[in-house]
């Protein structure tokens, strides 16, 4: 009876043991397994143990972890031209068929064209009344909609995909690691709040209470039915660029990020601000200097300011100064795309 | 043999009918026991029930779940003045001392006297200089800071109390009851959602990313240690009010409510807009009526208007015609406060 108890208690062991090992095996799967072992890679690791570790100096409790991601060239790729702006440029036809008027107006007459060079040109002021045209006077349900089913059909030229499926691998890895370790992620972007809730969800699985960007007002009224509604309008409430990004985050979060990436100087503001809260913070910056895989542009093309995410040598040189993590998808990304 | 097992499985049939008791028994914990029965918790109840049950034609899939509270005569008393006027008004004697100037110019020379009378007959013009030089002006660190300090000395006249025990145990029951459902709650104030923001978490379990209210800009810059740091702002992004609150939940939440509760004419639009919503809506409006324990005003004191909470006759009909749930607080409520 002895001998049976002490087998049994043996066999306990054993079993406990294994189940220790199964666990912590599990623990140890790579929650990173698309970027490649470097400072990036440890920095990001690092972070998160450091802040969830029960009983570590610069635990963070899980209510204030809060992390926030550019998007344009941060979670997805952003050249040649910003999707959003594809989506507007795309959108003239139509716009032009209902108030046919404007086909002999510019910039719509030049959009109609077709000319990319031509649309290249277009000076800001004209730019903007084709973001006003079609991305505002309309209800918000019919504009997401519209939004949708644009992305449905719209293709990158280079990749002849979705742009939705043009999101960055090592990063969606990032959003959900941190998710994974109680972290709150959200997407702050100088693009259109209205834009990127459409599709945040499904894409980075954030949902649209999570994303902060560049936001106009709508207007509350009346339908013929009488029912409700909302209307967007061409007016600017948040843009969420530059200084408007912590800004936007203390409108729209009320809390400090304990880790923020971005890309270029627009994201200046928001490495700056959540790297001087206390504790351990966590900023970081994509570099793009991978031609061959995705783009190189910023200090990787000679230092030059690109037309969009202008990531220069005085950030890079910042970044170096104010201990934030430059990201190098060519050095620490192992695949830039899931489809690779 | 036979005679063990089937005494075994007689046990385990018993075992299992017990345990299905004890579960059932356990799910039907009255979730909101300071609700008297009657059609105010049917239809809250109801509402969870039949949004939250798989298979249920209106099931909400938790990701949609979302509920909103106005907080002034919602969540908490609002009655003689709200409590963030009376914040403003206990601020002027400090920002004297800071501005001697300031003792000498309306409208802080009659706050200073202490007269309440003539500070409540004080015009809107001149209350508004009252809530930029205690609400702005100033990081936005040091606001958080000098709002909590508050908190934690000042009393309601009335229950000799802090302000934020005076919330009402039957509605933190529904914002626990709906959480516990998978809904994300959110208040929607017309109130300074900075304030708000303060107290949400330790007061209703909300944290300050759920609270929407009228909002001021913030302006990012620099002390002279280099430190970058947010300035709030004189100017209003969001007045959070009527037709202001379907606009700032579109803008914060990006999602139409399931559920809304109000009490006043400044709830009218969030409640009419959550409606309009297909499938399930629940809109709930809370009637002061109950002088005894709590305030009578609105329809119950002859329909006239009050200086805060403007919860009129109108308003009564408008729910009764729409199908809004009117709250009585002297039926519906068996205590109105935990520390009853």
């Amino acid at each position: 009876m002895a001998a049976q108890r002490s087998h049994v208690r043996t066999s306990l062991v054993a079993l406990s043991a294994l189940l220790v090992l199964s666990l912590s095996a599990h623990a140890q799967t790579d929650p990173l397994p698309s970027w490649n072992d470097g400072p990036a890679k440890k920095a990001i690791v690092e972070f998160v143990q450091t802040t969830t570790t029960q009983g570590s100096p610069q635990f963070v409790p899980p209510a204030e972890r809060i992390a926030t991601f550019d998007q344009d060239g941060t979670l997805w790729v952003e050249q040649p031209m910003y999707s959003q702006v594809v989506y507007c440029l795309d959108r003239v036809p139509a716009l032009v068929k209902a108030k046919p008027e404007l086909a002999k107006v510019e910039p719509f007459k030049t959009v109609l064209t077709g000319n990319l060079e031509a649309i290249a040109k277009l000076p800001l002021p004209e730019l903007e009344k084709i973001l006003v045209a079609t991305l505002t006077g309309m209800p918000v349900e019919q504009f997401s909609a519209e939004v949708k089913a644009w992305l449905a059909k719209a293709q990158d030229h280079r990749w002849k995909r979705p742009y939705t499926e043009l999101t960055y691998q090592p990063m969606q890895e990032v959003l959900k690691y941190l998710r994974d370790n109680g972290y709150k992620t959200y997407i702050v972007t100088g693009g259109g709040q209205a834009f990127v809730r459409v599709y945040s969800e499904q894409t980075y699985g954030i949902p649209p209470e999570q994303v902060v960007g560049s936001a106009g007002g709508t207007k509350y009224g009346y339908g013929k039915d009488g029912k409700p509604f909302l209307t967007k309008e061409p007016k600017l409430l948040l843009n969420d660029n530059n200084a408007g990004k912590p800004e936007g985050i203390y409108l729209m979060i009320g809390r400090r990020p304990y880790a923020a990436f971005g890309n270029s100087t627009g994201d200046r503001q928001m490495l700056e601000y959540t790297k001087a809260g206390g504790g351990a913070r966590l900023a970081m910056l994509v570099l793009h200097d991978d031609a061959k895989r995705e783009y190189a542009y910023g200090p990787a093309q000679g230092l030059r300011d690109t037309k969009v995410g202008t990531f220069t040598q005085v950030l890079y040189d910042e970044a170096k100064k104010k201990g934030w993590t430059v990201i190098s998808m060519k050095d620490d990304w192992k695949k830039i795309f899931a489809f690779e």
